[in-house]
């Protein structure tokens, strides 16, 4: 059986697909879709492997709307930076949701991933902050602190922007690449406390184990996305966040309650055990309701979705038809 | 961050890579490696895909000794035949054990799967069939019938092949394929009975969900190989065969009770719920008794491991390295 296979790299990726509108506008596509019940994505499979200090994620969803699926591989080798590379690569491929012959593996390194969480930001910006965000803050001084800064800025054109993080250096540079992305105010800050009473719109992006934000911060006119915690033990915000929050909204209910906050949330009964909180999709969609003024608080809870790789993935392999980029492989 | 990935083809594959007694010894060294619990192997990645009567899977496995690791995509689209496609098809890739950076994707639509799991047989076969095997049989007329008896043919030598299908004249062509292949005497049956007592090893390939061979032609110096189920609803023997088995195994235990024979033999009470069966790779180790004597019924269930994919995959590479085929792609 012949049919040709794109192979795309990282680089063709870069120079010709980056953050912006559209991509909001896509992934939210993808959020929708969950909503509707119509997206089929199975648990993610999930292998430790304790000896290398590492850990392996691959993720699926298939989106009738969409003419392929994507599979993703996200390999994380956290011993890698001791050999001068980075933790985080990964691959993803496209196969035809007609006859799952692969059309596509895009060897990006985990760039369509850092795209496509950094729009899940974008689209809770959308939906749940505040209609006037003077000053973001972000936590975390890493690729998504950047990322998810430049894709809520889309959302909510802020001036000014605090960055929060362990190391002062990370965060004079993250501050700095901030301001000369998208041209506002970004200030590296020391007090975390300061960064959310003076936010409306605060991103965690960090793999912290202990809540970095305290509940006693907490003021009216505040939308956190809090998308560092995507697996057991991972924890930015204090549990008791999730009683004080106006609205609560979950990516993916069943992911958030093992991977997110909710998960610490439930565990301290700072969450009803009887209670399931609305999903992205669903504010979208109209099917749950969403912020109802600037005055109040609300959360999203952001773990990572297959059907965002396959809205990315599928929006990635038009652009590569369409101006012509990539390696064809006859798989014959 | 740039490195190399070897891109393989399916032609390339098939010019360089075929059974023989080496990739039988490959796949038992992976068998081994799972009896010794040193593999990492989470469960496999379903997606069923029902409103396109197809379904994906994911196989993935960590063996330590390996340089790589492969995770395997297997889309099944049953519809593809009315377009001229096969139902199965997929990829391979390999990660570094080491960096979980991706050396190579094979685009072997399958092959690789085709060859592991005939090894497998081959494997159950070195180990379970009687010494002397005068005649095998084999149910079911695809590739799989054809390889399952060419890898067993190498650890047992038999004169004659007798081949059972639903369709005449399929199992009239297999036949032929066969004795071409091996250049034994090979036939077409039409009675299941008559291939079951007449062989000494029989090898069941179908995708069959009603048993289709009969406890009553059970006889001693006989070795069943039942690779066609590796479905929740799958069933190719009669579940009294489990209880009449003097020696019973499985690929992986906890594979086979949800997907292979061992399934309805529990369910039936012909197998007792509170014992587990030996698998395979302790029986090579030694861990667990084989074979005693001739005179004696073994089954062995096999429902496919992401081990195997992991062990031809490695060998697929080294072959590539020192033949020198595949496009290089640079990751950047």
């Amino acid at each position: 059986m012949s049919h040709e296979i794109l192979i795309v790299t990282e680089s063709e990726l870069k120079r010709t697909l980056k953050l912006g509108r559209s991509v909001n506008d896509l992934v939210e596509k993808a959020f929708a879709a969950l909503a509707t019940g119509e997206v089929i994505m199975p648990p993610i499979l999930s292998m430790d492997l304790p000896m290398v200090n590492a850990e392996v994620d691959v993720k699926t969803a298939y989106i009738p709307d969409f003419e392929h699926f994507a599979i993703k591989v996200s390999p994380g080798f956290f011993d890698n930076p001791k050999l001068g590379l980075p933790s985080l690569n990964g691959l993803m491929m496209l196969l035809s949701a007609q006859t799952g012959l692969a059309s596509a593996v895009f060897l990006d390194n985990g760039y369509l991933t850092d795209l496509r969480t950094a729009a899940a930001g974008g689209v809770a910006a959308r939906h749940l902050a505040p209609q006037k965000v003077e000053t973001a803050g972000v936590f975390g001084t890493g690729v998504q602190a950047r990322l998810q800064i430049i894709a809520a800025h889309i959302e909510r054109p802020f001036k000014k922007v605090l960055v929060w993080g362990r190391n002062r250096d990370h965060a004079e540079a993250c501050a700095q690449d901030i301001a000369a992305e998208i041209g506002v105010e970004a200030t590296a800050v020391d007090s975390a406390e300061r960064v959310v009473k003076e936010s409306q719109l605060v991103v965690t992006t960090t793999p912290s184990r202990e809540p970095l934000i305290d509940a006693d911060w907490m003021h009216p006119d505040l939308h956190i996305t809090a998308m560092g915690s995507d697996q057991e033990g991972k924890n930015e915000l204090d549990p008791e966040i999730a009683a004080q929050a106006d609205l609560y909204v979950c990516d993916r209910v069943s992911q958030c309650e093992l991977l997110g906050e909710l998960r610490t949330a439930k565990q301290t009964g700072n969450w009803p055990s009887d209670q399931t909180p609305p999903e992205l999709g669903q504010i979208i969609t109209g099917g749950a309701a969403g912020r109802t003024s600037d005055a109040t608080i609300t959360i999203c809870d952001l773990t990572g979705t297959g059907a965002q790789d396959t809205a990315i993935g599928n929006h990635a392999l038009e652009l590569a038809y369409s101006l012509n980029f990539g390696t064809k492989i006859k798989t014959d």
